[in-house]
């Protein structure tokens, strides 16, 4: 979807796209269609194959409609219907037989967050390698810690990225830990259609876990009032901004003429201004910086509309989730993307910061001096010998990703 | 934008839809190019008609390439450029001059927000004429006056309609009271390239000064770095949103078949259900309490933007305001539209209310009757004689909406 | 602390209030102190034994002079070495060696989180123990099904319970899956200048490991930067929020007069109006709900915070944490004791609830006349026919706290 | 109240602070008390002098009996009565007559509040005078100019003092357009008990406007569910903390050693570090974002309470509104006040601004080269002459501060 507002959205197909949403609500509705007739519940000839029926071209008149039942899955049926029906009259009465709209729309969003989620996490995947990269590669090579703006005592480029490393692995596992659990639950969470339609439980329950079998998802009760499924995908794409946002803000800083050890990697006609010919701003990390303002806000709409729940479905709460998660999931797959094209780029002027702790020395080995006293030992004046456990703590770091690398062997 | 996302969104044609926001920066470009010209800064020749050279179909295009400057002014000059070169090369080298991106984009987002807030007034008005009708009508009728859910005193249906009222009134006077800058600081807040190319600082400023004459925005210093316009108008919208909301909330509490005080307005085919055949949801209330959930926190967003600005323009704060800027004004908007609706054709049931207030009666006398006890009176035993100012409360707000006409006249 | 503005406070004597604040970074100080004299680093002499040297009446300095160095910990060690140094020289001059303020001040507020978390997860056991009961008792209770404010299809009070049970359970995973790790790292998280003292990286990871493990900690790499253990447990927090805020949603609605399906356990005292004699108010519901409110921008608050992270050590996003872990932590420990007094004494009148639905009996079973039509059945008009799996969804969510009391044996 | 996190906070005695907050609530039971007897609506002896009568010594009584009735003046009014009986049981009698809790914590909470309004100006009259200074005296001394990170064109530090002054400027304007209202609605904001023991509506309404003249508040209509007079003056606070957190920002940076442009003023025992002596951290800075931070999320927690009204007096949402009022005061008197010692000392490096500018001159004269180009022109190669209008700006800016002065004449 073209939006002037957010440079860089073109980096992936969202799920979340209003034509891509629409084709996975017909998605939802063809599957348990399908599973209807397959049980036996529904006639065989009610078999139908939705794909296609209605698409992008559809998405005007679907939108337009949606108001009068306060969301887009009546008139996608309607639609749906209107087009099965000359061809197809079983398929067409049968179709979302035993679903409410919620169903559809709750289990359609799970899908759209699982693909969101699996392209996030294979960006993440590139920027943890490229970290690691970093990390080895200037292990040794000493920069200025700054505390509170200020110098500090002395670190070296590895553990920065090291930290930035950590980060992403931890908003990694959050990832990964994420579970995509169906929605069938019906009218008021209780499967009452269903269980009508099937002549038992058993056989209600059946079409239930056929269904999350054949969409990958996990075979769930109803969770209509109860979101977490929602916050808790919201709650891990938050970690990966704030953990974005971070490195962003340091490689801004670094990469002010004034400090200049950084640089973002030079693309042809990136950064330019519309009116200075000698700009080359720091694009990426300004757009992922703006991602991280937005999610965390983002996110707590999701958990105000979680914690508004009322009744077997909500009046409202349930409506104000979509536009933030369509938000929130478009701010962290852009994001995300920037964010390995960053990392996989990015100019280290390792001269510059050696540089730079040598022209400001004796700060970085002030601390050194008053332990020196302490102990009645000569003082250091080389900041290079005041690093600590800075390479043992990239180690650590380190070994999070290989642990894992050997996990999915 | 059709968007599944937003039900009711096709209400209003919004300023901010990435078509009508790309068509008001080649308007701004319009403005600016042609005061040069007409002041004599740029040459006849350069003289041109922007309008209509870019469009919706370049949107894409636009968009897409709005990534590599960190925002969709440079795309957008490079396409005009290229469309006005064969024709009118000096037009083509004239363009922008003077401007810097942000210039563009701030001043098409004021006039953007002007005209959403044109919109929202538009829609208040409406809704202030119904609840002026409902609190005159029902400035006697007697219903259950609840507090933290329970029955309280009772009050009238007309002051319920005179606190709505009230929110109402509170937010239009924010609305009213917005002021629209143009943006026009150049490279960095100076001037300077208008300055060099006006010849003096005088013909520069006379340039910014005729360019919002002409936008009918107000002539301002550069505003760069202090977000003001912005902030207040995002305060602005939530305002009426919070009004909505609640308005909405006693909607849809009175409306429960249990109450039954109220009814949304029956329109043919609202509020269905996808299998309920017995249902007429509150769809209305439900989707104003959506945008109610919503605005608050994207305002925040917008205040966070504002309160991270540093150096002469900001490295991510400015670019996390659009998508803020365009969900909060789409939500005021539709709100705003569906309360009209709303208020307008709500069904109100005295019958019901005054049945409810007579079936719990002592309750609502209760407090009356310790009064009674306190002055050794007698205690009614008629809640239609415990309304204490209510009418006068009425009169009160009504007279805020009196005084306005007056001051229109 | 006693504060006005957070009734029901006094419930839980929570870790993040100042006095207990004060005591549990002296604590860390008082570890990591004799951590060095253990591992042979300072001298024997400067154990101490600091428990107690400060103490709530020092609450006013401490806080006072926080602001010069813009945190507690440095006049904290003024406070100590100034008490210590009469009889203990050494001990004052080895005090905090090592050390940050940040390692104390994150370690303390580690350690004051796992507290809350305690706190936290023993009300939420006593509120799923009370669950389980009503969703055991009320398994066949039938009562409307209400969506979008409307009368659906019929439910049970024990499927309601079970919907309430399975967001505590979510939470309460959420809250047994935190990790508490130590905050060791020195100045800019090198661990400079332990390794200076210990002698070497080995012996200085050894007094870190020595120090979490007294203080029942994970042995951590620093974090200064990487806020993931603060932002997990807020997200945990707010899941807490959430699910409480559902249930009292419901709690309020439903104990409504028009309803009075439910009501909050009568308290002599409790529920009282400053005015009106005969009200009883669902307070219990009303603070909780107050919390869920809350929870979401303060939990929204760290995430920014930890977005905002540069340097080795920030600029305020870290000083902008502890406000809001405070406030956070204390909404959720005040309500969770809330919500288990609630819970444990809910009156539920099941008569109520099935003359309800008995009134409005053709609204609950128009979806399966609808049905019974498809399939040319005969309809039923008793909506206690109409329950679909309620029992088994019951089933499945007690499942979940069967496992667990079989995992914890 | 001390409260290790928020240094700084001991700079104001703050109104919403328990013990404060408890006595403006007793000071309205009083004035209202003391205005039923003077117009004889209560008898002469029920005349009592309230002050004293309950002091913070019962600060821990009140605040820990306010959870039986959701809030603090069920209590207040026992204990009040306990104290008031024995000596004067009409006071005790007539104490609270016509007034709900809601009446008396909302007009207490306005009162608190304008008493942080103008503490926050009196502070930010400070500020805008230092702003003024800074902005006259360095209004020729040039500066690099930055946007996007990256040098752009030259500016001068007086414009960069004028931007920071123009944003404080527009919050001064906010909070000077506050309004204060008086809350007197009674049980469901009718008055009714007022006008059963006043006789008659006009007596009723003069006790009202008798209170609000003699509290120096507003005359107005009940608001207990248009919750403006909150939202509005939070927007404020929010108004006031962007602009400081601009100004921060900018301090913080320019700060840096390697820029170090601008210091903070140095205070004895100032930004030191618990492990390094060198340090001297911008600690009123730091302590301002944290500020900046915080406010937009507290604000956003008030509208949303606005938001979520129902009802005559809400059940959740009113009782949201305190902490965070609480919070959200403290935090912008606290950075307020560090502001204004901020800018009244703020240590100004014009040579090291001219040096930077010099270091890297051709940067910032790039743009003026290609105007030159395209005019034909000589570029210049002195950034001093390319400060466009930078003078005039700062002109304009100062001239909202002498227009001021000149009306408050």
């Amino acid at each position: 979807m073209a939006d002037l507002f957010w440079p860089g959205d073109e980096r992936a197909a969202l799920a979340f796209d209003p034509g891509s949403f629409l084709e996975t609500m017909v998605e939802v509705e063809d599957v348990w269609l399908n599973v209807l007739v397959e049980a036996g519940v529904a006639p065989a000839g009610a078999r139908a194959d939705l794909d296609g029926l209605v698409s992008g071209a559809d998405l005007e008149r679907v939108a337009g409609a949606a108001e009068a039942s306060g969301n887009p899955v009546v008139p996608l049926l309607s639609l749906l219907r209107e087009r099965l029906a000359p061809t197809n009259a079983e398929a067409a009465t049968w179709l979302h037989r035993g679903l409410t709209s919620q169903d559809v729309l709750d289990t359609a969003v799970v899908l759209c967050g699982r693909a969101t989620t699996a392209l996030v996490l294979s960006h993440l995947d590139r920027s943890v390698s490229a970290l690691e990269r970093l990390a080895r590669r200037h292990r040794d090579d000493v920069m200025a810690g700054r505390t509170l703006t200020q110098h500090a005592v002395p670190i070296t480029f590895g553990l920065k990225a090291a930290h930035w490393l950590q980060g992403l692995l931890d908003a990694r596992d959050d990832l990964r830990a994420l579970r995509f659990p169906v929605q069938v639950g019906g009218a008021a969470g209780t499967l009452a259609a269903t269980v009508e339609l099937a002549g038992d439980v058993d056989a209600a329950q059946f079409l239930v876990a056929e269904t999350a079998r054949i969409l990958h998802l996990d075979n769930a009760s109803p969770w209509h009032t109860t979101r977490t499924p929602l916050t808790r995908y919201a709650d891990a794409l938050v970690h990966a901004t704030d953990a974005m946002g971070h490195l962003a803000n340091d490689v801004l800083l670094l990469a002010r003429p004034e400090i200049a050890e950084l640089a973002e990697p030079a693309v042809d006609g990136r950064g330019g201004s519309s009116t200075m010919p000698q700009k080359a701003n720091p694009v990426l990390s300004v757009l992922i910086r703006r991602a991280a303002f937005a999610a965390p806000g983002l996110n707590a709409q999701l958990h105000l509309a979680a914690a508004a729940t009322v009744d077997e479905r909500p009046d409202g709460s349930w409506h104000t989730e979509w536009s933030a998660l369509a938000a929130l999931s478009r701010h962290t797959v852009t994001a995300a993307s920037q964010t390995a094209e960053l990392l996989e780029g990015l100019h280290v002027d390792t001269a510059r910061m050696a540089a730079l702790v040598k022209q400001h020395g004796s700060a970085f080995t002030a601390e050194q001096r008053s332990i020196a006293e302490l102990l009645d030992r000569e003082a250091t004046s080389d900041p290079r010998h005041y690093l600590g456990a800075a390479g043992e703590i990239i180690d650590e770091v380190l070994s999070r990703t290989d642990d894992h690398d050997q996990e999915e062997q």
